[in-house]
């Protein structure tokens, strides 16, 4: 504690965001900085896009791979961590192309969230302010991703939706 | 009086919020809850959608179904009556179907807003933050859907933008 | 200067508001309206929208074409200019079409809006908030606009999210 949501469109700087405040949290406490990264290298587009991602990132961080046990991977994890969990919607989306029980996973990350005593950022991609999407995966994507926004911004101690490498405080 | 428009993504809890402001003015005045719906049960998607919405709504709640006709069923309300109208997207896309002028309907709407004498929450989709639609429907949709956002948060005591549950004042 | 950047969803008065703003400058300073566009007429669809834009915008604008090379367009104005470009998004897209070198142009464009002396509104569609595009062109434009719009967004001294005609001020 304490757990703060950030929403951003694609490439509005909120991992940087996140890892800024994360940066500065750790240099304070001297707690460890963990990122807890979501993402699959599926194709040469996701390895780079993961090969950026720890460049831009730098010296200081312990990464852990969690594309779907995010929850055991939070778990995992001690009261002096300081984390970024980058990012939700890639975690979704490999549990949707894994065909595992969406709501089941939403409420088993909402509880470890809850239990967890280090201090929390978790990012993810605000989705939902497009025209309805013409594929049913699409649709059901959009609208696991809006519930679970809610169910977490509800939990959280923070809502910071960042636009253009700026943030509006929603919480 | 007075008229608040509601703009939020998809799941972003824009029909709860509404809801729930309704349902304490009510509270306060003993006014009659209506909630103007314009769905349409097209498939079994948009039947589960509808299902979920009314079981969400709970008890208290008078339906009136305007698919296409929202002046009118206005129109029909009272002083006394606390409304909610969900969702203005919907209605769009169902007056596109139905070939209607887009404009005309839109002015009606106004119109019928604007000699309301009952409290009004309008909700909307706001749907404008993609990238361009890759056909003219969805160009076209987006732009009409815009067009009126701009119409009736001019006209409007308050607006307001849902994100994750959360509420940003736009005015 | 100075210099703000206006983000806004499709239809959502972001040009409008940044013309307003500009208009009302002119008013006090008695420079010159400059209007730098960077829509290309490739179909009737555009045709139209560019028609209409013009329409909406009546007398007293000077009207700059400029689909590529916008940092020269702003090289060969002056510091009593009051100039509104619209949009940046359509650029990126014409820039992409032509397959030119986007960060290249990227760069050159915030060294000239950084020598820019006069007053300066550049107007831009946030596209980052949907599903991620089902095609790799669509992904790379909404990286592009996306990281195109922080760079800028750091170096503005004023950042507007425009909202149904509504602005929420960022920066």
């Amino acid at each position: 504690m304490p757990f703060t949501l950030v929403l951003g469109g694609a490439r509005s700087g909120k991992s940087a965001h996140a890892q800024a405040q994360a940066e500065a949290r750790a240099a304070e406490t001297g707690g460890r900085l963990v990122m807890v990264a979501t993402a699959q290298a599926f194709d040469s587009e996701m390895v780079e896009r993961i090969d950026r991602h720890r460049a831009d990132r730098g010296e200081g961080w312990t990464t852990v791979e969690a594309p779907m046990d995010l929850a055991r991977a939070l778990d995992a994890l001690g009261p002096e961590d300081v984390v970024v969990v980058d990012c939700l919607t890639l975690w979704l989306s490999n549990l949707m192309l894994a065909d595992r029980d969406l709501p089941a996973a939403a409420s088993e990350l909402v509880a470890s969230v809850a239990r967890f005593r280090g201090t929390l950022w978790l990012v993810s991609n605000e989705v939902g302010f497009g025209i309805v999407p013409d594929n049913a995966l699409g649709r059901r994507f959009r609208d696991e991703a809006g519930r679970l926004h809610q169910v977490l911004a509800q939990a959280a101690d923070g809502v910071t939706l960042v636009v253009a490498g700026l943030t509006l405080r929603l919480k």
